[in-house]
C-alpha cells in the first residue's frame, strides 16, 4: 500500500514536471512550480527527487523510453521501406502532439548542458531512421537521391514538427493543423516532387 | 567623444548577451554573465540596460533587423519563382549559422512568454515567403502542390537549421557539414522527389 502511494506520488511528479519543463524549459522551472502543479508538499518532492537534475533526467529518460517504445512497435512486421520511414516521423509527430514528457524530453536534450546518465532524445529514434535507410532495398530511392540527405530532411522535419507545435501553443491556436496531418502533406510533397516539370 | 564610447560599450554589451543567449537561452543568462563576457562592469551595464527584459528586447530587434535586412537585399530585382524561396532559405541558414544574434532572436522568440515590443524573429523573414507563393506564376509548381503546404515545409525547414546547428555546437562537431550546404541537398530532394518512379 505504501508503496504504492508513493508510485504514484512519483508518477505525479514526473508529469507535472513533464508538462512544466515543456511550457518553460530547465531554466524557467522552479522546484516550488512542480511542487505545486502536481499539489504535492516540497518535502515528498524533494524525498523522491532531492534536486532538479534528478527529475529533469527522470523526464528525459521516461521521454525517451515511450518513443523507443512506440518506435519499436512501429517498426514490427515492417520492411525497410520510404513508407515506414514516413510513418515513422508521423509516428513521432503525434508522440510529440500528445504527450507533454517526449516534447519534455526534446527540449531539455538541447537546454542541458550536461547530459543526464540517459542519452539525448534523438537517440531513441535516429538509429531506427539510419537503419532503414541502410537496409532499403535498392529502386526506392531517385537516382541520385543521397540516403544522407534523406536522413539530413528527416532531422530537419522532425525539429520543424517540436517548432510548429510550440509556435501553435504560443498562439493558442485552435485552428491549427494537427502536426502529423502537416507533416503528412509536406512529405507528399518531398516524396514526389514539389517543382513542375522536374529532372528525371 | 563621450557619445561615441557610449554606443561602442552598448554595442559590446548586445554582442555579448547575444551570445549567451544563443548559448545558454533567456533564463540560463545572466546579467552577470554578460558583463563578464563583455569585459564591462554592472554599474555600466545597468546604466543601458536595466533589466534582462530590456536586455533581450534589444538582442530581439537586432536580431529581427539584420534578417529584414538581409531578406531585402537578397528580394532585389528578383522574380517571385521557386529559385527565389530556396535562396532565400538559404540566406537564414546563413545568417543563422554566422550571426549570434540572429540565432539569438529566433531562441528568444521561443523562450520568452511575454513578447518584446519588436515582433517575434519568423515575422522578418515569413511575410516574404508568403508574398512569393501568392505572387508566384502558374506553372512553377507540380499540379496538386498546395503553396501553403510549400510555407509549411519553409518553416519546419528553417526551425531544422537552427536545431541542427544547436546540434552540432553541442557536439563540438568540426565535420558537421555547412547548413546552407546541407540545406540545398534537402531542397534539391524536395524540388526534383525523393521516390523512384513518382507520379506525375
Amino acid at each position: 500500500m505504501k508503496q504504492e502511494r508513493a508510485a504514484r506520488t512519483r508518477e505525479a511528479l514526473v508529469q507535472a514536471a513533464a508538462e512544466a519543463f515543456d511550457r518553460a524549459g530547465f531554466h524557467g522551472t522552479s522546484l516550488g512550480r512542480i511542487s505545486k502543479a502536481a499539489g504535492i508538499s516540497m518535502g515528498a518532492l524533494t524525498f523522491h527527487f532531492p534536486t532538479k537534475d534528478e527529475l529533469a533526467d527522470t523526464v528525459q529518460l521516461r521521454g525517451l523510453t515511450v518513443t523507443r517504445d512506440a518506435v519499436q512497435r512501429l517498426l514490427t512486421g515492417r520492411e525497410a521501406a520510404l513508407e515506414t520511414v514516413v510513418d515513422l516521423t508521423l509516428e513521432l509527430a503525434a508522440l510529440l502532439q500528445e504527450e507533454a514528457v517526449v516534447r519534455a524530453a526534446a527540449r531539455l536534450t538541447r537546454e542541458r548542458e550536461s547530459a543526464p546518465q540517459g542519452a539525448p532524445w534523438p537517440s531513441s529514434w535516429l538509429p531506427a531512421v539510419e537503419g532503414l535507410l541502410e537496409a532499403m532495398p535498392a529502386g526506392q530511392l531517385r537516382a541520385g537521391c543521397d540516403p544522407r540527405t534523406v536522413l539530413a530532411l528527416v532531422g530537419h522535419l522532425v525539429a520543424g514538427v517540436e517548432s510548429y507545435l510550440r509556435s501553435c501553443a504560443a498562439q493558442g491556436c485552435d485552428t491549427c493543423k494537427s502536426a502529423p496531418e502537416q507533416l503528412a502533406r509536406i512529405w507528399e510533397l518531398a516524396l514526389y516532387g514539389i517543382r513542375c516539370g522536374r529532372q528525371g
